[in-house]
């Protein structure tokens, strides 16, 4: 499968009806999943391609998984456009699990080094943190002042002087902000940059060659948690540190194929899947113009109304995450009280946040964001 | 739900009638999982509980998943008999991240220490290896010279003065090898007993106060790959290194509820599912039995043929892997072939020890014990 395939390939019809005995999950992860992967996740359960075993049951070193494993590096491959010259590691622990061990493996082992870190909500903040006890953390940027609402760019970012990587958080889900392209950080020459990309990995397209390291874990836009996928150049790799436990190394995972020991074969195998969704749909180029015309259905009600209030500045809006509040919290209990009595559930904004959230993932369909725009304009009109 | 009641539960029946469309898989993990949890799980992916919502889309701060793991939790105590100053963690990285994970929260940070290990296997071996980075090891027994076909015991245990603690592999899956109730090791008073149930938890009982530390995967008698349990002592908890990133100390999953992060949903759940079965087929010792009674059909084959060569000294045999060889390797290679032919699949043992290798989980039927030494009395005739 050549790289380029995905961006050639034509774009198949995502369903629009709304699921049936199921209800609109507009959850930020753990997400809704496109239904034809579970419904091929069901029938594998019981018997996986024939073998008369379920996926379950199948060992990492069996044939099968083989080919599921091969074929899940050839299609990430093919999704993300990926170059010889990086690795696709599936690995575990998360998102968090990478914010400790990106820094333990890169930063000198005497502490003594800086990186540098976009500041630009929760889970940036937490990045930071786990970082700490490797060496000296420069916040490059950050809008944390702010509540978050606007993501640093241009002269809003003051690099250190000699940074070992730069950090970023593609898209933030609590805030429900995300670098447009072409806005993304461009650190100084010859410095890594890593990104969290976990919540808007694939959602479209975008240039590995540009990057160090990229981090995702599975439960958004790749399926089921339990599986993080990790994308590295070699030169990082192998500038990884030896003097650390043997699995907690990317060349580890690296040189045993992502099996260095049982993996989370069902997780892989669900990523997989994804892939080949994703794929199959036209792979991330459909995506970008689907997430924004999805997006667009609910932040036109938003733009309209003078009862919601956006929290996010509207250069900086996620395509993943719309974050919204109504005039008071007692109203925004009431509407995520009476949108899941009419179906549409996980609406209520993170805990840090408040207010409500919509996750807008590459697998649900645009009946799902026009049902939700419907409910806001109804809900606006009865309360407002 | 008392820690007493998986013991008096009245034992249900096994299915017994070979799987339909599904072959007999003896793989030593991940490996066959009882059909009605598959079943389960079949159901769950598109709609778990009634939610409108699968198991692979629910939030792990949902409603839902607040109930399958308190669930997990208690039946987890149920099932084990786990005292209420044992914590019980789902954590993700498989055994082989306990293997640094127990040395770097439990040694001393300056590496002053010293920890006994019980060298009797590929994975203990493992196991040694890892923690070496953390302080001194001392082989306190080892079959290593005999090609691990014994265990040692008694006289043959010589501890160090001063152990941090003592680390052994209760069930060894690659050589057949597993402690017989009342021979597992006693360390010295006051020393922490840490072990690798990985293979063998809950496959008969065990008295959790004689541990400071038990850890196993999920894919052998636990259900998917993915996820880990760790049954950890309070005081253990408490003296874990606090200078480590906060996601590889124990405390952290102990203080979270094993939700410090997005947990393997999935295989949490799979694991709960797991618990429930074994706890309504009577527990541990109802598998006890039954675990016996499997063997036996084929030990027995064993013990009346000069054709085949079982690897374990009798006393030391496994109840979960019974390792053999016919009396050259290319009669290995055609009993496999001709096996799986016959829908026996996954007999092949381990590459680093050759001949042939049957597991027999809890999950694997007494049918299944019969139909493979049913073959194996065949295949003795026409080749023998």
């Amino acid at each position: 499968m050549p790289p380029t395939a995905a961006a050639s390939a034509p774009a198949a019809k995502l369903s629009s009806a709304a699921p049936s005995q199921r209800i609109w999950n507009y959850s930020a992860g753990p997400g809704a999943m496109p239904e034809e992967v579970l419904r091929q996740i069901q029938e594998d359960v019981w018997d996986c391609r024939n073998s008369g075993v379920g996926i379950l049951e199948h060992s990492h070193r069996a044939p099968v998984y083989d080919k599921i494993l091969a074929e899940a590096f050839a299609d990430c491959r093919a999704v993300g456009n990926i170059p010889s010259n990086y690795h696709v590691l599936f690995m575990t622990g998360g998102s968090t699990s990478q914010n400790y061990m990106v820094p333990m493996n890169v930063m000198p082992a005497d502490k003594s080094g800086t990186a540098d870190y976009f500041n630009t909500g929760h889970w940036a903040q937490q990045s930071i943190d786990h970082a700490k006890i490797f060496g000296t953390i420069h916040e490059c940027g950050s809008s944390k002042a702010d509540h978050y609402t606007w993501l640093p760019k241009g002269s809003q970012i003051k690099y250190s002087a000699k940074p070992t990587y730069v950090h970023y958080t593609s898209n933030n889900t609590i805030y429900g902000t995300q670098y447009a392209p072409g806005t993304e950080p461009t650190p100084p020459a010859g410095v890594p940059l890593v990104c969290d990309m976990c919540s808007d990995i694939f959602s479209r397209p975008f240039d590995v060659r540009r990057y160090g390291l990229i981090y995702a874990s599975a439960q958004k836009n790749l399926g089921a948690a339990g599986a993080t996928l990790v994308i590295v150049s070699d030169e990082l790799v192998k500038r990884g540190r030896k003097d650390i436990p043997v699995m907690l190394q990317y060349r580890h995972f690296a040189e045993s194929e992502s099996r260095p020991n049982t993996p989370p074969v069902f997780s892989i195998y669900a990523m997989g899947l994804m892939f080949k969704w994703i794929k199959k749909m036209g792979g991330p180029a459909f995506f970008e113009k689907h997430n924004i015309e999805k997006a667009k259905i609910v932040y036109d009600v938003l733009d309209r109304s003078s009862f919601y209030k956006g929290h996010a500045k509207k250069e900086d809006r996620s395509l993943m995450n719309i974050t919204f509040r109504c005039p008071t919290p007692a109203l925004d209990d009431q509407f995520c009280a009476e949108a899941a009595k009419n179906g549409l559930d996980c609406l209520k904004g993170h805990r840090t946040a408040g207010g409500m959230r919509a996750s807008l993932y590459n697998a649900m369909p645009k009946a799902g964001a026009k049902v939700l725009a419907d409910f806001m304009v109804e809900f606006e009109r009865t309360r407002g």
